[in-house]
C-alpha cells in the first residue's frame, strides 16, 4: 500500500468514526408545548438540523426523568445530549450552537457584538416574562401598569432593532431566538389587557412575521390561538374573571 | 535584503503594530467599591493583567457617564472598552475572557463544561443576592427563612465544589469569579443574621480562603469590616433597628 492508499484508509476511517460519533449523538429534549423558554431550544436546534426526541412533561405531576436532570430548578427546558443535562434555555442555545458549530452558527463571531447579544438576550429574560406574565394576571390600574411596562420594554427592543431585519443584522440569531416565542404570546396579551402591540411596535410585528417565514420558527411556535385558549384556562384556575 | 531579514523586520513590524494596539487599548471601569458584580470584573481584569482606570460611582447621584454607557439598567459595573461599553457583570467577565484571550482563561473550553460552569454562575445571579439581603433588611420568622434559603443555596454550590479547590477544577475560574465577591459580605450577613455560615459550609469557606491567596481576588475585594460598616449604614438608612 503506498502513502496515497494509507492516506485514503485513514481518511475513510476517521470519516466512519465521525459518522458513527453523529448516529450515536442522542439528543432528548424535556419540554413543555406552551413554553417560550422551551421554544428557543427547539429553535436551534432546527437550525442546525438536529433530529431529536421531543418529551412532553406534565408540569403539575413532574417526571423522574426531569427531577433527575433538573435537580436544581426542576424546570423545563431541559436538553439531554448523550445523557448529560444542560438546562436553562438561553445556556442551552449558546451549548448547541458551540457544539454543532458547522452551520447555522447563532452567535456573532466578534466578541464586543456576542456581549451585545447577550445584554439584549438577557435582557429579555429579566424583563419580558413576569411583564407579559402580569398582564393578563392583574385588573385595573394594576393592568394598565403592567401593559404600560410590557410596552416600554417591547419599545426598547424595537429601538434596539431598528432598520435591520433581524437583531444581529442581516441573518437570524441569539436575540431573535430568545425573542420570537414570546410572539405567539401576543395574541393572548393583547386580548387580555385589550391592547394592541402592533399600534405601538409596527416594526417588531414586522420582525416577528419575518422570522414566522423561517420554517426552524414557524414549526417551534404553538399556535397563538391555543396559547390564547391555554391563558384563558391558566386564569379560570387562578380565579381570574 | 535576504529572507532571514526581510522576516526579521516583517515580524518587527507586526510587534510594533501589536504594541501600539495595546497601547491604545483604552479600558475603564465604571464601579462602585462594595459591589460584588462589580468585584467580578475587577479579579477578571486582574487575572488578565489588563491595565484600567477604576472610576468610583457615587450611585444616588449616578455619573453622566454611566447613565449614558448604560442606559437601559443603569447600573454599575460597566466596562467601557475604546469607548464601547458592555454591561451585566457575568457578560463583561466572558467578553474579558474572550478579548484578551492568551492568558488565564476563566471559561473551560470544552462546551458541556462551559454550559454547566454557565449554570453555577446563573443560580448565584438568580440565589445569592436576593436571598443574602433579605438576610440583614428582615427580622423574626422572615430573617429565620431568609437564612435558611440562602444557607442551603450555599450548601448546593458546596455540594458543587465538592473536593475540588476550585469550582472548574484545579484552576479558577468562571464560577469562582462568580461567586467570591460574596465572601467579604459573609461577616455583614452572620452578624445581622446571628448565625454562622463556616458551621454549616466548612469546604466553601476553605474554597474562599483559597481564592484569598490569589492577589487577584484579595487586590479586588472589599475589607469585609467596611462591607459590615456599609450593611449597617444601609439598615438604619432603611430604618432596620
Amino acid at each position: 500500500m503506498n502513502q496515497e492508499q494509507q492516506d485514503n484508509l485513514q481518511n475513510a476511517q476517521e470519516q466512519g468514526v465521525r459518522q458513527k460519533i453523529a448516529r450515536m449523538d442522542e439528543v432528548i429534549l424535556l419540554d413543555f408545548w406552551v413554553s417560550m423558554f422551551g421554544m428557543r431550544v427547539r429553535i436551534a436546534l432546527a437550525e442546525k438540523g438536529i433530529k431529536y426526541e421531543y418529551k412532553e412533561e406534565d408540569l403539575r405531576n413532574k417526571s423522574v426523568l426531569l427531577l433527575q436532570m433538573n435537580p436544581i430548578h426542576k424546570k423545563i427546558p431541559v436538553l439531554i445530549h448523550n445523557g448529560k443535562p444542560i438546562s436553562e434555555s438561553l445556556i442551552i442555545v449558546q451549548y448547541v450552537d458551540e457544539v454543532w458549530n458547522e452551520k447555522a452558527p447563532l452567535l456573532p463571531s466578534d466578541p464586543y457584538q456576542r456581549a451585545q447579544a447577550r445584554f439584549w438576550a438577557d435582557f429579555i429574560d429579566k424583563k419580558m416574562y413576569d411583564a407579559g406574565r402580569n398582564v393578563w394576571t392583574t385588573k385595573g390600574e394594576e393592568q394598565e401598569a403592567a401593559k404600560k411596562e410590557f410596552l416600554g420594554n417591547l419599545k426598547l427592543l424595537e429601538t434596539e432593532l431598528g432598520n435591520k431585519p433581524y437583531f444581529g443584522g442581516d441573518s437570524f440569531g441569539f436575540v431573535d431566538i430568545a425573542l420570537i416565542g414570546f410572539s405567539c404570546w401576543f395574541h393572548a396579551y393583547e386580548t387580555f389587557g385589550n391592547f394592541s402591540i402592533e399600534a405601538e411596535c409596527p416594526k417588531l410585528i414586522a420582525w416577528a412575521k419575518r422570522c414566522m417565514e423561517k420554517e426552524s420558527v414557524s414549526k417551534s411556535l404553538a399556535d397563538e390561538k391555543k396559547v390564547y385558549e391555554f391563558v384563558s384556562r391558566m386564569r379560570n384556575k387562578l380565579g381570574i374573571e
